[in-house]
């Protein structure tokens, strides 16, 4: 058994938990159980064809007299690169959208509205290796390029929002780089982007190499399946940024990450939950799976040798809802695609109940937070 | 099994988990393994004797140069009310000093440097009832009062620092009540305190029936075992509470807790761990044990009938690392003390290694957040 070959939390529980303990370990670790959601045979059957795990899960709200309910259908994929890493570019693009393209046709037999793809989601997540060539080939326009046009089909063809966590080339800023989510209404239309807000100098990566901090702020996207917004990766670990995107209104907050390895994971279930919680909303967090090789030996700053790859991608996928619930989360070693069914509704609902944001006190925290970036800001500390 | 009954998590998964699988799991559900501290037999017997849980961990840093390693010892106590809730207050305050004082000695052979109650530690935690008498006569001067003179008898007698949450009353102030934790020097000398900052208005309480929200901020106190400071339980649902503090230097955050029920246990392991891993900094998570009765019967607001007690004290006190890891919890269903070894070098070096502050584009923030809250506020929301 390793970090690379041990398939899940959840189903390792089932095998040898006896019932009445396993509920009470699940309500623990899970929160109220959400509910499996009915999937067509004909999707279950092509995704066992297509070799990717399939799950459906629900999460429901109360009845409310004046509103009803607003279910709405996400999709998170998560996959493997498709060819080597040393593959042509063109060539490993265009299988990363051949493969998403089948996994998105399930999604809709499933009946998904909003679909996020993984981060960087057309090539490897190659900035480990600190080469600029030839990964920044892979960087293309957020609003014109091969893949928000590729995108732009599918959202047509299957009424769907479709999120596309690219490499994005700026063109009209003097062709830099950016970490990107492209969000196309399920109209076909480009809605607009988010830029990465918060990049990692953190073990294998220093992505500034290769992109900046975004300066879009926290636009919130108003979609005709509810108001989203897409938090990239590193931004999970800064509870701020999701509470921006939910101050703007958002209800559910997507998270395409990519992230391997023994310090990440036991983090993996905490954050993305914890924003579902502190900021009653939806949270989807998706991590990409499989280990990617390259070509070229590259160190990693921690004083060994230098090597090929870096870790494994664990996959884990998973849905966070504001009562604190989530999904079991998808494989750590498999493609996949997770459907959750979200009662909009249970946002308010939980917010009324525990109304986090009504004593939440932001006057006090926007006067204490300019303060302590003041160059000179003392901290308050009582001394004896 | 229920959830008055179920005992641990922790203890039934390695009831059933054969070890292969179970190191895994632990991995992704503790983070790295905290290792067993050794505690002197007599502790271990007096614990016995006593009739509560003791457990020990550890949480090592890598060695470094320059500074020698920071190793202290914190203890978190959790416990049931003594005597039935009508009995005399006095005698209620009284025996549960008691009760305090043969788990703080039992601390003290443990070598704990830094001891921490539950909330409102010396009372039932009765503001479900609305009733003003006779719960407002458990307040006491933070300065002054018998439970603080009880707490520097203590101190100077073990040389510990002692965290008191008591409900307090502000004599300076026109005698209103507070939610205060008094934190007493191992010196024996009031250091300070600090006022719970988030109230709630869920469920079975409306605390701002007794005390409002606390007016100090987020102080830390420097003590002679590192920077400490005091996030008063719902106030750990609040991530901008944990990051004041921790902006403030807080090396330790203390969340001395009183929370039921099936809506909070599955956030409980969530909230105080996200902010252990978002502040790089340790967090020490105590909820009290127990279910409590009152005399007269009060409605929840949740349209059932009345009844006399609100639900089961879950426990499960513990301790997470900057690093991800946590501790077990103790017991949900007994007394218990948790001693751990935390050396303190690890906050930073894990801050220097993840660098979510340096990435914290706080300014941005502070600007976003003083926007956020103006009457004209406009969220940043793209329509198509």
């Amino acid at each position: 058994m390793s970090q690379y070959t041990f398939e899940s939390l959840e189903k390792t529980l089932e095998k040898y938990i006896p019932a009445e303990e396993l509920a009470e370990i699940k309500r623990i670790v899970f929160g109220k159980e959400s509910k499996r959601l009915d999937l067509p045979k004909c999707a279950t059957k092509a995704a066992d064809e297509r070799n990717f795990e399939l799950e459906g899960y629900r999460f429901e709200a109360s009845i409310e007299q004046l509103r009803p309910p607003r279910c709405i259908r996400v999709g998170l994929i998560q996959n493997q690169i498709v060819l080597p890493t040393d593959a042509p570019v063109r060539d490993q693009i265009v299988a990363l959208h051949k493969r998403i393209e089948e996994i998105v046709e399930v999604a809709a037999m499933c009946g998904v509205n909003i679909v996020c793809f993984q981060e960087a989601w057309t090539m490897p997540f190659a900035f480990c290796t600190r080469e600029k060539a030839p990964w920044t080939e892979f960087a293309e326009s957020a609003e014109e390029g091969q893949t928000t046009r590729f995108c732009q089909e599918l959202s047509k063809k299957y009424n769907m929002v479709v999120i596309s966590p690219i490499l994005e080339r700026d063109d009209n800023h003097g062709g830099i780089l950016w970490n990107t989510a492209v969000v196309v209404s399920n109209s076909g239309n480009v809605l607009g982007k988010n830029r990465k807000n918060h990049i990692p100098r953190v073990g294998d990566f220093n992505e500034s190499t290769y992109y900046m901090e975004g300066n879009t702020g926290h636009r919130v996207f108003q979609t005709a399946f509810g108001k989203i917004a897409v938090n990239i990766c590193y931004g999970r670990h800064h509870p701020l940024n999701w509470l921006l995107y939910s101050l703007n209104g958002a209800e559910i907050i997507f998270n395409p990450s990519a992230t391997v390895g023994e310090l990440s994971e036991p983090m993996w279930p905490i954050e993305a939950r914890n924003a579902a919680i502190a900021n009653h909303c939806f949270t989807c967090a998706i991590n990409r799976v499989g280990t990617e090789t390259f070509k070229n030996e590259f160190t990693s700053g921690d004083g060994k040798k230098a090597h090929h790859e870096f870790g494994h991608f664990y996959g884990s996928s998973y849905v966070a809802a504001p009562d604190g619930s989530r999904t079991p989360g998808l494989s750590r070693t498999r493609d996949g695609l997770l459907v959750a069914e979200l009662d909009l509704n249970l946002n308010r609902q939980i917010s009324d109940k525990w109304s986090f944001k009504m004593t939440g006190r932001y006057e006090m925290y926007a006067e204490e937070l300019k303060a302590a970036v003041q160059h000179d800001f003392q901290p308050n500390v009582i001394k004896e």
